[in-house]
């Protein structure tokens, strides 16, 4: 299912979840339907679209409460194992603004302001993802949002997994709308009569939501627009198959367009894992789905060190990075695009997805390039400040009107040269 | 050409620079175009659109060399002057990565970590803007980025203006080339023969290349979709008219969609204000641009105290806000949104333009309720990193598993329990 050679980088480069017209223009209807209807038109979306009649876009009070007692104390435990975690990580993303003051009296700096209310998108289908809840939520209470809506598609009664109940209970999610899709993203964008209008619309979700978050990203802000997800091993003689095909298929069982890639120096590990894969497949649950991802794009790439590998991983720009290597700390600093990187045997994508601490929103696609995991830093927006004494101004005045005529703007030169010549403040 | 009641706080809210279906349809032919035929669509669009006819898309090293000798030793003077504010202001803005270590032998942290590429779009058009190579360039030297390249449309002739490409060198610009529009953007997302492929695009301009940036948005990263420039000034009694009309004006004159608005708790000061613009406006060189801006989207607006002032403020959450006032620092705690303050009588938004330090690409629109100034932030990503010894790997093993159950998730469990029950690293 995999071929063995580095033959198609730029089949994996060009790696992209097609955004087709068709899917645009179905967008384009639905945000405009809920632009002008409202509440109205996200029942009739939910039905034409979820196929569910819903009584209330809420979810009330007695349902939160059902949740949370149909939810095991083991898992509350974990959940509230897996929060305790997120947020020791997360805290040490909080940063202060900064002052500048100089000796003639100019004071200038930033602040750091967190967002006032934001919508976090979790996605319903085949299983519930309550660790989405914790990952999003999380940052935002550390970064000090004042309000975090949530939505969510529901099952087809109309009812939304427990867990996910239970998680948003643990993170501390304020109002829980049950509207997904396209819908859900226009309804957090531009509010509705019951849904308010957010600054910001994070989580991850399927090609409607990923085009609905493009169209109105400007109207509120976005995460990233998050495609399909992917995970690159990079191994070397110490790498142990069976714990590589288990972290490969954790990848595919995802999504048919999820994409798990081996990049190893040694040609003896290929058919061990190869013979792993097949094994393990045969009573995997998800096991259809995660042999079309492998068959897809899987890929097993041969190099001649690791050098080569972490060469060719900064080329992918992997979401997930895992070193199954013997010494894994010695390239860290050579890993220039990874959403995040998972060091060692015993670290497995899985820690981080769940548990360890940092997020798990992370770039897909290659666009760990230019893009970050999901952090505080996600949650606030930095203004800055300036202060100019009198004095201060008339010893830069000339400059800033010199700078001003070269941009052929005497408005602009003129609001300096009044300050110089008339220096009465009434 | 003000109204002086807080009437229309909706029509003000509302602001949007309207993106139609032409406009989009237009931008994807013709990304389409450069990505179909690279250099050879962007000398065909160069000509069809900019009624240019380019030799080269690249500026010489001739064409640089005579630049610097057209300018002045005055303007290089205060360029020189202004990039040491501005790298003084944006160096406090560096950051540092972290890492989180725990008795158990966890280390986890995250990276910080420089764009390689950065495309800085430099508009052209009535006049040449040096602060925007300045202002846009210099966070991304400071942020480690190790290739700058610059796209701004030429002239009639095919020439930069000698002051963009003066500032260029000042800022320590890698590359230049002769093409703007929604066609350069495309060239920088996409690669052509000759223009490198870019991380991010940042730098504003008009309606094609903020339609076309945010069509690339996802494959490169963008700085924000910028829209007309604005400013807000809250003044009380001691407001001085002139000043005050003269910063309004140095708005107002950008752009016929500029919007400059007073929110005064003074009546008297409101007509002091608009003789003064009457006045000024006579002999502004841009006096049609200045006063078709005023007359579309100018605003005067009288509150009852400076607190109703800030709250208004924070509402329309403008890209520039002046604190005209005796006390402006009482204020600053209460701005929730604005891209940059400027504090005090002596400290006119100009200042900000061109020289103090803090950066003059802001947030537009209203959207500094989320969107922050242009920043050494904008010039790199963040990357986590996580490592488990065995026997911490053990001691969560149980936990993560049954997450991933709840999840539905039996490959993700796996990849757990594999690792502990079979303890040989090979």
């Amino acid at each position: 299912m995999y071929t063995t050679e580095k033959d198609s980088m730029e089949k994996i480069l060009a790696r992209k979840m097609s955004e087709t017209k068709d899917v645009s223009s179905v967008v384009e209807k639905i945000i405009q339907r809920v632009r002008t209807d409202g509440d109205q038109a996200l029942f009739q979306l939910v039905e034409e679209i979820d196929q569910v009649k819903l009584d209330a876009l809420a979810v009330s009070a007695a349902e939160k409460k059902a949740a949370l007692e149909a939810t095991s104390p083991e898992l509350m435990a974990v959940f509230n194992q897996a929060k305790g975690n997120i947020l020791a990580f997360h805290k040490k993303q909080v940063r202060q603004g900064f002052v500048a003051t100089e000796d003639s009296g100019v004071v200038m700096g930033q602040r750091v302001i967190p967002l006032v209310c934001v919508g976090v998108y979790v996605p319903g289908g085949t299983a519930a993802y309550p660790s989405t809840v914790l990952m999003d939520v999380l940052p935002a209470k550390i970064a000090g949002v004042k309000k975090i809506v949530m939505i969510t598609p529901t099952d087809n009664e109309g009812k939304v997994p427990d867990a996910i109940l239970a998680a948003a209970e643990v993170a501390g999610v304020d109002e829980i709308y049950k509207v997904g899709g396209a819908h859900g993203v226009a309804a957090l964008a531009y509010g509705t009569e019951t849904i308010p209008k957010v600054d910001k619309i994070v989580g991850p979700g399927n090609i409607y939501v990923a085009t609905a978050k493009r169209m109105v990203y400007g109207e509120v802000d976005i995460d990233m627009i998050a495609g399909p997800s992917d995970v690159l091993i990079v191994a070397d003689h110490t790498g142990n198959p069976r714990w590589i095909a288990a972290d490969l298929l954790a990848q595919a069982e995802h999504d048919k367009l999820a994409q798990a890639i081996l990049v190893t120096t040694e040609e003896k590990l290929i058919e061990a894992v190869e013979t792993e894969l097949e094994k393990q497949l045969v009573n995997l649950p998800r096991k259809e789905i995660a042999a079309a991802s492998l068959e897809n794009n899987g890929k097993i790439i041969l190099v001649k060190d690791l050098n080569e590998a972490i060469e060719v991983a900064n080329q992918i720009a992997p979401e997930h990075l895992e070193l199954s290597v013997a010494e894994p700390f010695a390239l860290l600093g050579k890993v220039e695009n990874a959403g995040s990187v998972f060091l060692g045997h015993h670290t497995p994508e899985v820690l981080g997805d769940y548990f360890a601490g940092p997020n798990h929103t992370l770039p897909t696609e290659g666009t760990a390039r230019f893009y970050s995991p999901l952090s505080v830093d996600d949650f606030i927006k930095k203004s800055s400040y300036l202060y100019y004494p009198e004095e201060a101004l008339r010893a830069v005045g000339s400059a800033v009107e010199l700078f001003a005529k070269t941009e052929e703007l005497d408005g602009h030169a003129r609001s300096m040269s009044f300050r110089m010549v008339d220096d009465s403040v009434k």
